[in-house]
């Protein structure tokens, strides 16, 4: 289970996580792409280790190339790292004990200042943030315009540079067909959605990732108070949802639920879809209080540990990981 | 769950039950379409009364008039009468308490004379039948033609009189293709094939009823000998298909059976389509040895039991059956 994912989180019927990120370049280097192989890239990486790997710091740090396909495809999974720096060579990456904290270096942006919080909680994944962002700042000169703010690779992070995303698991909606209306709204609030996986990824287990689009001319502050207004409303109507459907369609969902637990609990082999799909209805279930089996924290966990990255080894088909994640599935769900 | 049902019944493993049913008719009264409500009719019933309602036997008369609508839908749902009978005003029948046994009095002919079996056992059903056709014929003189036989309304029951029946359960057949073949091979010996309810019903939960088509010409130990033939092929190829599928497809197989395993212990609700069919995978199941679960005979009851005859109750709708059908089933799977 992803180690960032921690019990008891604030809303986590509906919150499956929160993310703050702050993307932050050197003054005076070009941006990763041109620079890489040369001195000048080592240079981002030492900058980083003199200002995060220090005495009574837990920091560990890690070169791209020196993990293992399965390692890097878990760290995505679990949305440590983007696919981005996992996909490149030359990258590297600086994590904290429960991963919960990491700095991407050198991928679009120099540095990549990530803190994942379980749950629905932006202050707290904000504070931890800026305080990376200080600990970095001591050691590194950023790229900074008095008028733009923060200079990155692409236009559509200058500025604050800073992205916040909460991950919000949402089958009431989905199956209310209220999620349409409510996401063709959300541009209209500089704010949009996206699946579990980030940009062009499908909501797959209908979770959808809530992020801010705008970084530039508005203060850090801001961009979080917007997006909580827009967050704190989207729980409210998915918690609606849930119990509208309960009471106008008792029978149809209580149905859907209990056969997902059941196919959950006894098919001999899933794919990821499907298995996402029924983990996501009996979290529901869980929230109505209509079953009683593992925690949200749990089912979450175990969405991400299913990925098919998660389940390849040594010459495994497609087909042997439906068996595998069958069978992880069963021994989890209780 | 039907009285008649035995455990460790002969090939339960894919025979469900066997049929012998003669038909007969007394001598110099019309038949039975032709006299009803009159004396005549009841002189029918007085015969048969005569014959079996002795002392010593356990028989019970019952006319069809005197049974509640549910009573005359378990009756036909469980296989002991047919909707023929169930559905006239005017009919009677005797039964044995098990209700192995039953007297239709007044359907198509004057009499049809019903032995059931459990499982796969031609001859003792065919030495009950003509045990029940002695006791009758000590009181009746039987319309019997020297050329033809015994003379029934409908022709195509003429000479013998006697239809054999054997249910099976074909699962494997049906996953495999292979039913087709068989089914369409049928007709050169002399034999049919039709849904589990009868002549135009469909083959639902893959119960086939296997039966003599021909009665005319042939003698009783022919056309059983000539049936048992062809089931006892049948029933070599079912198992042969069933562990061909596991071999060839094992995952495959053992998925359904378990996701059919896991929607019967935890769906909703279900209709008696998706009913019959679960339950029908999962007795497959436990003759692969895949599963361990109920009993085939218990199976095979609880197929009778989920009809929708059996669930329908003072003003429940079809959605209220399906709720109680799922219960039911969620009681009763182990």
């Amino acid at each position: 289970m992803a180690l960032w994912l921690k019990e008891n989180a604030l809303d986590s019927d509906v919150a499956i996580s929160t993310r703050v990120r702050l993307a932050r370049n050197l003054a005076g280097i070009p941006f990763p792409h041109r620079i890489a192989g040369t001195q000048r890239a080592e240079q981002v990486k030492e900058t980083a280790k003199r200002a995060f790997l220090r005495d009574g710091m837990d920091f560990s740090y890690q070169e791209i190339r020196g993990l293992s396909p399965i390692n890097k495809t878990r760290l995505v999974e679990q949305h440590i790292i983007s696919r981005e720096l996992a996909s490149g060579n030359e990258g590297a990456m600086i994590l904290s004990p429960d991963e919960s904290i990491c700095v991407m270096i050198g991928e679009e942006d120099h540095y990549r200042l990530q803190c994942l919080r379980s749950g629905y909680d932006v202050d707290t994944a904000m504070k931890m943030a800026f305080e990376l962002d200080k600990m970095l700042n001591k050691e590194a000169e950023y790229a900074f315009d008095p008028e733009l703010g923060y200079l990155t690779s692409c236009p559509t992070n200058v500025g604050t540079g800073m992205r916040v995303s909460v991950m919000l698991h949402l089958p009431g909606l989905t199956l209310s067909g209220g999620i349409r209306g409510i996401l063709s709204a959300l541009g209209n609030f500089g704010v949009t959605a996206r699946g579990c996986y980030g940009e062009g990824s499908e909501a797959a287990g209908d979770i959808y990732q809530i992020s801010n689009q705008v970084t530039l001319g508005v203060s850090e502050k801001d961009i979080a108070k917007n997006l909580k207004t827009v967050v704190s409303q989207i729980i409210k109507k998915e918690r609606e949802a849930r119990n509208a459907l309960l009471h106008n369609q008792g029978a149809e969902v209580k149905d859907r639920i209990w056969r997902s637990y059941g196919l959950l609990k006894y098919a001999w082999k899933m794919d990821t879809s499907e298995a996402l799909s029924c983990i996501s209805l009996v979290n529901m279930g869980v929230g109505l209080g209509i079953i009683e089996a593992n925690t949200s924290d749990e089912l979450y966990g175990l969405m991400m540990d299913i990925m098919p990255g998660m389940l390849s080894g040594e010459g495994r088909t497609a087909q042997d990981r439906d068996v595998v994640r069958a069978r992880m599935i069963r021994n989890t769900i209780h």
